[in-house]
């Protein structure tokens, strides 16, 4: 079992929900790169429990702590590690948790894995909190990115059954409306929508139940010539990374499934030259991802997140202790919908996949 | 740019549509295993072209030649490399094409990515015929899978809009309905859905034009424990792969995007023990992973498969050397359709990443 | 720049001498696997500084605190990341140091590499301090190979020109031995030599000067299979983590550089059957290691240690900021030799490498 | 069991003595890199069995036919294949060896490492004659590193007792002697040497034995600021290659062994600048590494190459089928001195060490 990502950019992840800490190393950074603290605490601050009602209420301060790598606010070159300290566990509500395994949950698998030694606390290694040193370490490349003219940008596709526009919907995405984006808990292109996914969250809530969506992320501002054929495309880069965030079960790139019931056609993205003599295509079907490289627009694609295994509602289950079927009705703290959670964490796998294909360079010339 | 991939199995992959050979190099199979080569040889002849009207006449025999690795009808524990010749090339078709770049096709993004001196001729290393060595590889990983009680299958779920019912309708798939599968050009639980699917194939034939659809994979036999959570996941070393191969633009795994339309209490797959009392779930909606690790039910994935670029029909696009717009119509050798060819490579690469996650073993003890 | 190392078993390490800690996160250690921390600290305590006249006055107590991966003694099969404060600090020392180049340090070129970025502070990143989570890292290897009937042990071969007697000479070395090498600041097999040894060593101290010496390392218990041709041959696997130790400048296996002045009929390692019938050679010419698998026989070899860089004594230089030559007297706590704390460094790297070797197996099948 | 190698120039290696093809797959090579293929011959040239009474009568022309990734001359940026033909194979000759264990060569430890089932015609993977696979690549990577303004070079330290003035002895190295070190045999500084050299192996054949040898490489022209502290300095990347080598048993940078013997004032290597305003040293005690890290002096090391197990006198080992004692003398096809047909291997290594490093890029900003 490996905790360790990455070629040109190395990510090395640690911890556990319910242990001392949890924390990642960064491999790779640039020496001499400044890092704006207060942007990396407000994208962790997105991805904290605990702010309003649509989330659980298990207050974290998530504020990371750096170890090493890292002097007079800028990069030195040396692996950066931070570190997260667990404050507030309540470690006695998953104790009955130990042997009656919760449907959805990695209660079984990792049982299998690792033989039971495991931490099972608070799903142990296997939580979502897990994802806070990710979101650390995509706020870095971000800040990187952004220098070199790319920007990540995501919003809620849908909520259940409620839909917002898609990105191709639009005309135009300014970064002013990406930042405007990460400063809201349901970010939409319409934004009339917002009352309804609220809505349908509470009532679940209220149910002891839990619902999932749809998270849309883009990238804005990447030059052609990214990526490789075959083992180290872009799509391949990026789902990699997507499906490491728990409770993530699909992805689709541009038009994704629906590019199957288009003809060749309409599917093929027609290339022309802008006013300015740039390289364009009429479409982008391909969410600007062909042959595994990028074409210079913007990457786009959607990831489907399930809804919260953990539920108060009765579910049948095991207790594999005894061999014996059982029912199950789970205690704690849990999230309704994490989908608004999720957003700034496919955000910075995004972000992270992508420094590590631009570390590689452009062309290797 | 790498054509290498993988931990315990590694493959080198290699080659031109249009160059001397293509070909792979495997690393890590254990010494000892028998290649039952009549076997190998069916899978690569479901992928090669040329063999109905569904496909681009373009023959190859796509006999792979083993050069290292193998001895007396046994591995060696060696690395072991096959090559395919390439010998009904016909270059010129393809002259044309250095500097008109094909909508859809990897014409623009690799002549970037490589500063032009990619190999242009019928896609060069961008070709769908370098999946060949992958179904070579797969074909291999399939034989050893089967010797530990593992089968990969695939279906086509749909083509266009015609779709075919899921593996999850299904009471059961058996073995010889996965045998049966591999023997035909459009393997469909609903074989009433044949004929429409074929001439939805030939009407795009007639009009030039081309269509795409959905694959769906399964493996059965698979214990509890393989897989890990975050970067090692099942997911992301499945989708990786598949990514991986040309004109896959999604994929989900069990019930996908949809499961993000249910309630947490329907999507979670509860647990019970079956008469022989193994642990299995009344449901698969998470399609054989959790947390990145397998829990005994059969995986399951789709994986969208855009329509061919490659089409008669004029397009309007670029010429990159004149700088200016200009039309198109593609002369050659097409598919109207690859779902059917592309079935084997995604067992491919199924079997590929299985077998390397399997030879990492189930835990670590 | 990576601190990122193997495949099985992988280590992720990060800090510098005067940051905030430094540590190491360990991928791939089985699950519940017991870990013996009293035996820990004794390995911490062979490497650290302060212990005697012999070493560096600065005093660190070197306890490591381990923060994930780890639960009521044993191992969980998750990242296993510990951390060591550093509180000893004393960086003024250190301030002139940042443009006057100290002669045989990593000053110069740390400083071209990262730009000018690296934490110079008592060699940050550089520093053989950076070695205490390896030998934290080691210890545990080293209780897993213990396990599994392998021994790691070492002693002085020679500091300057005084030689201890080799490991072939030796017609047994026994375990009671080798623990007993572990409690001793000079370890050796001629035990008369350990006067002059410390002689010369004081003698360089007083002078403001240092002395390097030759440590050789030997395993015992190692089976035969382990390795491969080529790339990951056991030398390559180990020389690659015995050069990552700061200051170590050769290393040769079983009879190294003498080998060479051998006829083949010498050299060859004729193979026998002893009394209980196992296959060992009459001589270990090749140190336990041909065609980069092992062979039954102890693994051997000797690594070159260079007399530690800081000294006090008058050296010539240059100031890199003002483009001038100077002289340098380096003030601060050194090492007047760091052959005996460099000892445990090497047990540990050679048991990291080999338990890394021996998850993936003796042989594939 | 893995013949890849490598971050940012891959290589994938494969083939067997008695096989059908050896073979190499380079990956990571620029596009557009023009490949002079006449100087590629030279260095296989080199390499190769049959030029003289000094190496074994075994003809093979060593003419490598790329089969991918190479297009008019230039690489495209795609993987690049080159394989070689085995023609001159006269496997009866090892036929006997099968179960008789040859002293000094891989045959137990790869039978144990295989399971019986590896190729042990001739030694099979493990024959030195899958080096010039390794020439093959580096030939390349010298061409490009020439570009860079980047030399190999090398000689003959030693045969046996025989001693060449060191790198070090010499005031400078000229472009014009390391080419022609490159057409000579025995390359020597003081070539005075070379009939005494020449009575010592010619000594050994006419006894049926071998003798060995030391070979001294050396790279001019490589600037400050390549490489990286810990796991992937210089020294670990170059030692990790050179043992990869068949018969490389010790490894020592710039003093090596004897730096041991110094006194830190003595070992240090002093800063200067020189008239040109470049930052020297005026030892290089160190080799052109410290911390890892280049530090723009030549890179000097030296490589044990023992004596060749194969030779035709008697012999004492086992018969490990028949589990008994046995006498041997190897007959077929021998060097009795395998040091002149090293020396373009240790460059070829060389060269792909340091290309790969140096398409890290110098600085990570």
């Amino acid at each position: 079992m490996s905790g360790i990502w990455g070629k040109n950019l190395q990510l090395s992840l640690f911890g556990e929900s319910h242990g001392v800490a949890i924390g990642i190393t960064i491999n790779g950074l640039p020496p001499g790169l400044e890092i704006d603290m207060e942007q990396v605490l407000v994208e962790m601050a997105r991805r904290a429990p605990g702010k309003n009602e649509l989330t659980t209420p298990r207050k974290e301060k998530d504020h990371p702590e750096i170890l090493s790598g890292f002097l007079d606010g800028k990069t030195t070159g040396a692996p950066l590690t931070a570190i997260i300290w667990n404050t507030n566990t309540r470690s006695k509500d998953y104790s009955v948790l130990k042997d009656v395994m919760r449907p959805g949950q990695a209660d079984y698998p990792g049982r299998v894995r690792y033989n039971g030694h495991n931490d099972h606390r608070g799903s142990g290694h296997f939580s979502g909190r897990i994802t806070a040193p990710l979101v650390f370490a995509g706020a870095i490349c971000q800040q990187w990115l952004k220098q070199k003219g790319v920007t990540v940008g995501s919003h809620i596709q849908s909520i259940g059954t409620i839909e917002d526009e898609t990105f191709e919907d639009q005309e135009t995405v300014t970064l002013e409306q990406i930042e405007q984006f990460k400063e809201e808990q349901l970010p939409l292109f319409n934004a009339e929508k917002k009352v309804e996914m609220t809505d349908l969250i509470l009532e679940a809530k209220e149910d002891g139940d839990s619902v999932g969506g749809v998270v849309e992320t883009f990238v804005l501002g990447l030059d052609a010539g990214y990526g490789n054929p075959f083992f180290d495309s872009v799509e391949s880069q990026l789902a990699h990374l997507v499906f490491a965030v728990p409770a993530i079960k699909g992805i689709e790139f541009g038009t994704g499934f629906d590019i199957t019931k288009m003809r060749g056609s309409e599917a093929n993205d027609e290339y022309y030259y802008d006013e300015q003599g740039r390289i364009k295509t009429r479409s982008n079907n391909n969410g600007g991802i062909i042959g595994g490289i990028t074409y210079g627009m913007p990457i786009v694609f959607r990831a489907a997140v399930k809804p919260p295994a953990s539920i108060k509602k009765k579910q049948q289950t095991i207790n594999i202790q005894e061999g014996t079927e059982t029912e199950l009705e789970v205690e704690g703290r849990h999230d309704p919908c994490i989908v608004p959670r999720v957003l700034p964490v496919l955000e910075a796998v995004t972000a992270i996949g992508l420094m590590d294909l631009m570390l590689g360079g452009q062309s290797n010339e």
